[in-house]
């Protein structure tokens, strides 16, 4: 067999750097990795390879990237909505998690969180939370690729009662999984500006630094976090950081609502790059990130869901949509964030955001096989002028039939191939029984 | 059989008046209309009706009311994207329109917009076009209820190309409808205040007066529209529209993003409805509309997807969600369009500014059994807390898989009983291929 895998009849929509769209394409894939792509010869029939999957005239697309999770957060998904951000952390969410959020429920809950992402095809994320030696785990067990960031900050969090061991515990994890897997990459997540310290901050970037991982941090969320950092620091959050020296290329800022011009300019000139939440920075109502300044900047920007407690699924078309729009209505200019430039930050820039560029998010030739096909015989998806129109502006994760990661079908015809998730639904469900007993 | 169909097993969400949810519940429905609703008898077995649907621990809930559409529309879903409104309009809709949307496109274009909306839990639409008694005859078919509304414009229209017909064109079209159907209601839909004369609007308003029937217009959609109207009436549209005594209960206000203090005192006093499309006015870019000061003013508000060329699916779920996260963001106020006033929105509401209110819309004794049945069992609606939490912000319109109008069993287990899904999208490829062909 001279392949692994072919995939044949479908449009592919490579993400590369020409953007091109072929139609009637195959791709022939070896050692999970992509070897050719290119349009189907006449009188083409496929063979020669273990696997063929035909794509029923679908679309193939790179799979896509989300660059913001908190992945076990699944279990709180739809607990408390439509609160005042304070109210809704410090009454619902912290408690909760102090409770609930133990090595057993974490792993639960990342393995409904990984099933959510892999059958809206998501192949790759971006995950901050506590207990991710347990998160990554579950990751590996799916299927799935990503980076994992083991959470710090300066309170007691689940599985750091005392925050003095914090720092200990993310250089333990990422040294334990720095070269465990190719899929699961590790990272440190540090929560915030206002919730770690600037010792906190420099120590865990110290981390990543010394292991070329990627540091991940919320900033600029909210006004008010604006506000304290200001009081506090004489600056805003992203002066603050660049201050103390925590922005570089491997520094992911996640959010990034309440940046100025000169903000916009120096993470440029850091080459840092952003997680865009779009739905989470509305539901929250933290705000709307400047996006096409920070594009008009050649800041690389991916999209994040966030967890689900706040947003609550990691569905990337539904976060495609509402990215492509927010923007226009925001500017009054429905010609911004078009379809093509949506498209590539849930992908390729996704992909460049976490450090993966050179890996994911493309279709092209030796890259890695994470591989998306859409069925599109749903009536929402018919007639089609234009693929790069419907993935962004009427697709929905339901719509993705096959996932393939790194060469190897993970979800066939909508079914998960790695994954028990009737097993896994029960589970959820009994201990989310239990938590709302205990609530009342 | 002491009635027609019985539901049971499933979490009730009723939008009554007391918005209750009834776990375990039981809906008895006898001629088409509710007859019973409570929550299931201790060791109760259903029996004694014709059909007995398991909800299977799902959530049961009003079919949802679109109150504004398009429906043929569908033909030209993703054609053009990304443009300023005027270009889109001018350089590819309208003349797509004049050149394709003849009877038996028209026809075409609504039986699939029909099992769009029928497909993602809408049971009810209010929509506006030309040749609409072909849409009402298709809708007819499909087995969806509605209010139809016959387009008038003072340009050469599909099916008039002189506009002196216009207004007989609505009339005879409204006489005809007018008693001809339960399911179908006629209307005549008057394009804007800038396409329509002062003698064409009043003409129009006089139609539907004499007969009891919606006039639907669109209203203050964009800046321009707003500028227009300003230096031609020196008026802002609603207060031109009430000048010319267009203002009444049975007025319907379709998108009301241009307007003010007084605007909003004016439509509350009048008692006209408004029709909010969130998700058309920011991929437009034409604004956000101020739903919480309407609601403030008791205006009634319902929830409209648009037409497939500009929005570009029917989902009202995907409405539901955006509608909900905008003005929170918009505000900054995460508290403003909570969950349950969406699901009132997208349901009861929807009725009401349609003048179906007494009809449909919500679970109740007496009125017409428009009930959708919501599949819980996928990961991205595990575990539920909270019934509407879940409708709001993370269903999909594939997430429903009963739907029943009248009484009468429309989409079962996802299959449409009444049309040919396969054959019309047979023949809307076909046509597709024809306009992407003759575009080259």
């Amino acid at each position: 067999m001279k392949f692994d895998t072919i995939i044949h009849n479908g449009t592919i929509v490579t993400v590369n750097r020409n953007f091109d769209v072929i139609n009637n394409g195959l791709i022939c894939i070896k050692d999970g990795k992509i070897e050719t792509v290119s349009s189907v010869p006449a009188d083409y029939s496929p063979s020669g390879a273990k696997e063929i999957i035909n794509a029923k005239g679908g679309i193939i697309m790179p799979g896509l990237v989300n660059t913001h999770t908190h992945i076990p957060m699944t279990l709180l998904r739809g607990i408390a909505d439509d609160l005042p951000l304070f109210e809704w952390l410090n009454r619902h969410i912290f408690p909760l998690e102090a409770k609930y959020m133990n090595p057993a429920n974490v792993r639960l809950g990342s393995l409904l969180g990984c099933a959510e992402m892999l059958l809206s095809g998501t192949t790759t994320c971006c995950d901050g939370y506590f207990h991710e030696d347990t998160v990554a785990q579950a990751a590996l067990e799916s299927g799935i690729r990503g980076v994992f960031g083991q959470g710090v900050i300066d309170f007691p969090a689940p599985g750091i009662p005392d925050p003095a061991g914090n720092i200990k515990t993310a250089e333990l994890y990422a040294q334990k999984w720095k070269n465990e897997s190719s899929l699961v990459i590790p990272s440190v997540f540090c929560h915030s500006p206002y919730t770690c310290s600037e010792e906190t901050l420099k120590k865990a970037k110290r981390i990543t630094r010394s292991n070329n991982l990627l540091f991940q941090i919320h900033t600029s969320e909210t006004k008010n976090e604006f506000d304290m950092i200001m009081s506090r620091h004489g600056a805003s959050p992203v002066k603050y950081l660049e201050r103390i020296g925590l922005l570089d290329e491997m520094t992911l800022l996640v959010h990034s609502v309440w940046v100025d011009e000169e903000d916009i300019r120096i993470i440029s000139k850091h080459g840092s790059k952003i997680s865009h939440t779009p739905q989470s920075g509305m539901k929250l109502a933290s705000g709307i990130a400047p996006v096409p300044d920070f594009l008009k900047h050649k800041i690389i920007v991916g999209l994040g869901t966030d967890g689900c407690a706040s947003s609550n699924d990691p569905d990337l078309f539904k976060e495609m949509d509402v990215a492509a729009k927010i923007h226009k209505v925001n500017l009054l200019d429905p010609t911004v964030m078009d379809a093509k430039t949506v498209v590539q930050m849930a992908t390729i820039r996704g992909a460049e955001a976490i450090g993966l560029g050179d890996k994911t998010g493309s279709i092209e030739k030796g890259k890695e096989a994470d591989i998306i096909i859409i069925d599109t015989d749903s009536p929402h998806l018919i007639p089609m002028y234009n693929p790069v129109s419907h993935i962004v502006y009427s697709a929905a994760g339901s719509d993705v039939r096959d996932v393939i990661i790194a060469g190897r079908l993970i979800v066939s015809n909508r079914e998960l191939l790695c994954l028990d998730l009737n097993g896994i639904i029960d589970k959820v469900n009994l201990l989310a029984a239990q938590i709302k007993k205990e609530r009342i």
